[in-house]
């Protein structure tokens, strides 16, 4: 899931969308690493990342893990076959552990919870899915989030 | 609060602590705007943090507000004489509108709520700060942040 051979034309489309259209995103370097079995795999060097600590700063792993959520909703969004607008609506995210390492993001689309949300945009204009993000460091959980994404049919 | 020549040398000092410490927070040009009244104002150019949508990014929004909760309890530690190390360990952000426009957030330290959670330092070596920040935006809220922080004396 990793390799670079495995990641299909949307991934790099995502990549670029974000680095063309989200400084922040460019300057963090967060790259797609993949997405196989409903699960999107983001990543970013901790050197662009770090804090006054040492390690990972708070707000990048944030965003990383928004930007994550974000993206597995536009794929799956463009795997259904819809154009949308996806605005995260709110955000929660606890901090488990400091990250001392390259970010790992995790997030994936549960298709018995998420399916009949993302379905329903073939008889309404909007919907909401709400994502899960993990980032792991040390071998163990380091990062959980929690996103609302709103998503409008264009 | 927003001239120059009120930001008092601690705020100078937390600006370029942020600058020199955290790469994401130059890029995205946070500066310190003001502390007055126990209140913290920090600010960024919407440019550097713009999305693909043409407003301030996600990811944006929750760092500027993370750096101001922090910010803000390093000037109150600062203050009340402490030196310590502040972590956020956990965050809970609302998008209620977009923001397309320079972000000014705010953090207010009440002395009631927060004054004995800080003073608690002076017998303990830890204790935590849940402190909330807004940005205003087309004249209304946008966002409404808060975050709990956890310091522990050095």
């Amino acid at each position: 899931m990793f390799k670079g051979h495995d990641m299909d034309a949307n991934c790099v489309k995502l990549q670029s969308t974000w680095h063309a259209g989200i400084p922040v995103a460019a300057a963090m370097g967060v790259e797609v690493a993949g997405f196989a079995d409903d699960e999107l795999v983001v990543r970013a060097g901790l050197d662009p990342n770090i804090n006054v600590h040492g390690t990972a700063f708070a707000g990048s792993l944030y965003s990383i893990a928004a930007l994550a959520g974000w993206g597995l909703a536009w794929l799956k969004l463009r795997d259904a076959g819809f154009d949308g607008r996806i605005v995260l609506a709110e955000g929660h995210i606890q901090y488990l552990t400091a990250v001392a390492e390259d970010v790992v993001c995790r997030c994936r689309f549960d298709p018995e919870l998420h399916g009949p949300k993302l379905a329903a945009l073939a008889r309404s204009s909007r919907t909401t899915l709400r994502l899960h993000c993990e980032i792991d460091a040390g071998g163990g959980p380091a990062v959980r989030f929690e996103g609302l994404y709103a998503i409008r049919k264009r």
